[in-house]
């Protein structure tokens, strides 16, 4: 009996890992994070995927988060770009200090209380705007940390990131795989919390460039 | 110019953990974490504390987490012991799975937002209860884990365990030394949240077993 969490922003990445993990385990839970995030439509998004897919959610808040991310501090713009191309290299300054520690260490207080053995990430090392909190090389740490913190006390518990070395293109493609397709019309992407998509932060032009590489329509284009 | 955070719990042990390291850093900041422990009332000894030590001091408020611990469920009892001698070995049940590995990722968000590169804590591996997350090779681990998640976006960060091989006879004198003995007198340990301590928990049980093989008097006992 296989039990895991998927951590469920309610984004593309995470919809895909949660259809991904139906198919791999026994049973399958969720916990999204509000941390005062611009777009918390997304959170919306993530109760509704849940729902259509018929497990346990939970929605924890977070208290609000220190740095000058847009994503956080509202009085900041997101960046709007004309195509992907135009994306630059380094680290986005969408970036909030700490987030996923802070996400994988409250997943692991659920996880441990719930008897999850697996933590489930949609997190890709490709094309995430260079955050270091995105790397394999961080989620091995954070994976023996969480498990050195909770040693003794609970089942070891393993961090998977089943997205982390494929590019948008291909996670699209496992979308299909796994029949996540109608879950992504539900999903939302868009850093600025718009319905229909702005279409020029950095998150939806990499969505539009994996649906469009892929030679896949986007449900959640089709169906607005 | 060194900027260190402490987490400051408003025991024995952040207190004089705090009041080391006013002797180490240019400056110190302090924050202490709400997360619905049966002994808030320890959280007003922190105020108090940083107050008396004349240092930016912040509450965070920690979502409700998961567990059996007395400390996060009331409807649970804290044990009670006749003496320091009768407590028994292994993991307490006062544990809170993951509770460290939420403290340093929000300190780690907080040290990286306010430009600190040192977090102390006042872990003891000696001292406490068996828990896991108590054990400098965890902090090893979550330090490790904290700089890859931050990577190229905030100084190198330092996680700091002044008392990690102290016993708690040690930690008495230490705090002497660095002149935290009135605040000590502010501080709260009693997990049973009593104040005067029921003297008879683990916490309690441990506090006086330090100051009686110090030969010092608790400042908390002779002020109550």
């Amino acid at each position: 009996m296989s039990k895991a969490l998927v951590v469920l922003s309610g984004g593309q990445d995470s919809t895909t890992c949660l259809y991904w993990a139906l198919r791999q385990y026994d049973e399958v839970v969720a916990v999204t994070f509000d941390y005062g995030q611009r777009h918390a439509i997304e959170i919306e998004a993530a109760r509704e995927i849940a729902e259509h897919a018929g497990i346990e959610w939970e929605l924890v808040r977070i208290p609000p988060l220190g740095g000058d991310s847009p994503l956080t501090e509202l009085a900041q713009e997101v960046k709007q770009y004309e195509s992907a191309d135009a994306l630059p290299g380094g680290i986005e300054d969408t970036f909030v200090p700490g987030r996923n520690i802070i996400f994988f260490a409250l997943a692991a207080n659920r996880a441990a209380s719930l008897g999850c053995e697996i933590i489930i990430a949609g997190l890709s090392q490709e094309d995430f705007g260079g955050y270091p909190d995105c790397r394999r090389v961080f989620v091995d740490a954070m994976e023996k940390a969480v498990n050195l913190g909770l040693e003794g006390t609970a089942a070891k518990i393993v961090i998977e990131t089943p997205l982390i070395n494929m590019s948008k293109k291909e996670t699209v493609l496992l979308a299909q795989e796994v029949g996540a397709m109608e879950a992504l019309a539900l999903s939302h992407t868009c850093y600025n919390g718009e319905r229909p998509p702005c279409g020029h932060c950095h998150a939806c032009l990499l969505r539009q460039k994996g649906f469009e590489e892929a030679g896949v329509e986007d449900p959640l284009l089709s169906g607005s």
